[in-house]
This record gives C-alpha cells, structure tokens and sequence, in this order.
C-alpha cells in the first residue's frame, strides 16, 4: 500500500504535532494528544481512543506490524509514512520503536464515571506533581483493577508524553476523571462512597481500617499532603506507620500499600 | 568565627569536588562522596557517616544553623565558606539550602550486616537501575524499618547524588550492603534467612504466604524481573496478582507492597 509521505522535519503539519508533544495548551484547545509506542497506541485502542493519525517509519515499523496494530480501532485514521529526520523530531527519546499516534482526549469530567461494581475502589491523588509519580499511580490502579482513579485539582493535562510514558500506557487502560476536590467530594458523598484520606491526624493505622464497602482512598503531595477539606471530608483518616528516620514515603508507594491493602481485604475480587 | 574562603569556581580543589558529584569512578577511587542539603547531611550525621569538609554559602546557610547542624557529628570536619558562585557550581539543581559536605563512604560489604532482630526483614533489589526507583526503595524501607537493604548486582554506587536526592537521605538510615546475587544468597542460607522471591513461575499470592520468620524479600527489574538464581535459591516464589490491561508494576511500588504486607503480618512490631 502506498502512504501519504513526509519526509522534511520543517514540513509545516509536523512543526504543529511536535506542539502536542510539548505544549499542554495545544492540546487542550485541539482535543488531541500525541501517543509514542507500539504498546502505548495499543493500549489506547483498547481504551477506545480514536486514532486521528499514525505516523511510521517503516524501517523500524514495518507495513505488516502497523496492519496488524490497527486491526481493532474504532476509527480509521490518516496514514502517514514518515522520514527517519521527521521521527527523530517527534519522538521522545532513544526509543527505536518507529510508531506514534495522534490520538483525540477524551472527557474527563467525573460525572461520566460508571461504576460496574457495587462497592466501587476508587484512587485519588491530590494534585499529584511529578509526572513519574502520576504513572507510576496509573499502573498501580491498573493492576489493581481499581474502579477509577481521580486525580483532584491537577497540575498537568493527563496527555503529557511524560504520563503516558511512564503510566506505561495505563493512562489508557484506567478509568480517570479530573475535578476540583469539592466537586469530587460532592459526587463520592452523592454516591455514598467513603472517604479514607491518608492523614496523620485522627488517623488509624491503614490496615485497621475495612475498606470492603464502597471505598475512595485518597493521597496528597509529599510536600503538603492533603487540604483540609478532605480531613472534613474522611469516613476515617488512615495512616500508614512510619518507624524510621523520615515521616515521608513516596507517594506512589503509599498508594500502591493502601489500594493493595483494601484487594487483600476483597480477597482481589 | 572565621573559616577558609573559596570564592572562584576554578579553584582546584572545586574542580576536584565536582568530579566527586560526577564520576562514579572518582567516588570509589577516593572512598568520598558529596552531599547536599541540610535534611540529607543531619541524616549521614545521625547514620554515623564521617564528615570531611562542609561546604556552606553564608547568605543561604547561616553560621548558626551550620553549628546546630554539626552538633553530633563523630569526627571534626573542615569548615569552608564558599561563595554564591562557588555553591552554584556545586549544587545539584534549583536548591536553595546553601551546605554541601563531603563524606566518606561507608563498606557496604554484606558480610558487615548486623541484625538485632531474631527474625529479621530484610528487603533484596536485584540490579535496580533508575536512581528514583532506588530512592523510593530506600524510603520504603526507612518507613518499614527493616533490618537491611541488599542491592545485589548494583548497576551504579549508592553515593550517587541522584540517589541520596531521591532518597532524601534514607541512603544513610537504612543498614545497606551491596553483594553479587550469589554471595548474597550464600550469606541467607547461611543466616536461615528465607528467601521470598517475586517471580511469576510457580508462585503464590503473595497475601498468602507468611513472613514472620527471618525473610528476605527479593524483587527484580521491571525489564528482565528476577535471575534464575534467585527462583532456584527461594523456599517460595511469590506474586502480586495482576488484575488489568499490563502485566507489570513499578518496582519500587511492587516493593512497597511486599514489605508491608510482611510489616502487616508482624504487627508493625
């Protein structure tokens, strides 16, 4: 089959994507976002992403792996069969993979959250920063098959090549919403879900706390933990016992012990 | 007080120090290494690490807090008064602390572990290889207070600046000792230490196994998981079940998990 070519890194249509891949105003006044990786763009088919355009390099992305990952979109995109100079401009960094997507965002607003579970899991973080941790959050809920994460007044659009790189794709593969944490608040007690925030104050220890009915566990910063609102909030505040040196854990490993505390308890059903 | 003055960041010795923040080699060489930062110098102090020379930008870092800072220490470092742009020379990133303080390294030879604990907890990271990774580790076990941190096969010195960052200092809490993965499975058998290895094959949940004997918990790196020394050493493998789209977790998140789940068992005692 004979693509569409773009062979020059100043070609006008390349300069504007290599400004989803860096800008996150671009992408939120276009809806799109750009996805590298043959596992990531996968993934994102999975998640019913619609795919707007491919963009190949066929020495390293051959024509029958790029048919054989577009088998199952929900939309067909523009195929574009690009130069070795143009993917080098585009792609994040000493990946040799030869596959991105420009992929269209979805809604994140938490109103659209389903919930197929009677006693729904949720993961929140509070204004989670470092776009390491916010992955490293997306595979812990992915593998944990959580009912949706949350994130509460954040700081990044979820899009950022950082997340989607290091969520390994799970930016994907989750159900995720984005609010202010008083609109979260209001929806969680709407839906009579409980509020577990990890807080020092009045806490009990997390593996005290049972978290078999309707649950919503909740992180803050490693800087400033969370506001106040969620203390006021909280079935019950939780903490995780620190008896070394530091009073601190990374945030990514203080979910992953909490949300895996509440499966043990759910026997991971 | 008056103390020795560097303002220019040509000087010699300046250069010399640089390298110590730099080169790997140049730290195991001198047997030297740098810190940065008050939170992360105070825990070296209190981890019994001995202090050569303090690095301090008066305007940043006062006088008296330098005092306060080096009450404990167990020997007398040489103080030196650096300027603005000596210290930006030096200073690992956007930091505003104004002390640095050189450090000699501690033997990390796992045959100088010590354990007060009957039934130890210990914590293995076979070949970690990003400094955050290793950092949040570090932090996991200060909070867990294990008995000991092992990195069998370690891809980088834990004097990397990287890591006493990412760290934040909990390089210098733990009881940590570095080996090849079979002298260090020589030193747990010999110790009637189990060995409690994350590995897929032939594995059980690992909820379901039971830690309160001497353990040693064992996770691999997220490319290549564990060798296949370590399922042939293990009296079980163990696994977290997996419940979504990908098969695998951050390491330092897995890690997190497995050891508190053992700190569960023992009661956080």
């Amino acid at each position: 089959m004979s693509f569409k070519q773009i062979t020059s890194s100043k070609n006008a249509y390349i300069k504007e994507i290599t400004l989803l891949k860096d800008k996150s105003k671009i992408r939120r006044k276009s809806g799109l976002f750009l996805i590298e990786g043959a596992r990531e763009i996968s993934l994102a088919i999975k998640g019913n992403y619609a795919l707007e355009t491919i963009l190949f390099y066929e020495d390293l992305f051959p024509e029958e792996a790029l048919n054989k990952l577009l088998i199952t979109t929900i939309n067909k995109p523009e195929i574009i069969s690009i130069s070795k100079e143009v993917y080098q401009k585009l792609a994040y960094r000493d990946t040799t993979e030869g596959i991105l997507a420009i992929a269209k965002s979805k809604d994140l607003s938490f109103e659209s959250l389903k919930f197929e579970n009677k006693n729904p899991l949720l993961l929140i973080a509070e204004a989670p920063e470092k776009p390491g941790n916010i992955g490293a959050i997306l595979r812990t809920a992915d593998a944990a098959n959580v009912d949706a994460v949350i994130i509460a007044n954040p700081k990044t659009d979820l899009y950022n090549p950082n997340i989607i790189r290091s969520s390994v794709g799970c930016v994907f593969t989750n159900q995720i919403a984005t609010g202010s944490t008083e609109e979260i608040i209001h929806f969680l007690k709407e839906n009579n879900i409980n509020i577990y925030s990890a807080i020092l104050q009045e806490a009990v220890n997390y593996h005290e706390q049972d978290y078999t009915q309707a649950s919503a566990i909740v992180v803050g910063t490693e800087a400033d933990g969370l506001s106040e609102t969620w203390r006021k909030a909280s079935k019950q505040n939780i903490k995780i016992p620190m008896q070394g040196e530091i009073d601190s854990m990374n945030v990514s490993v203080a979910a992953g012990i909490l949300i895996f505390e509440a499966k043990r308890q759910r026997n991971f059903k």
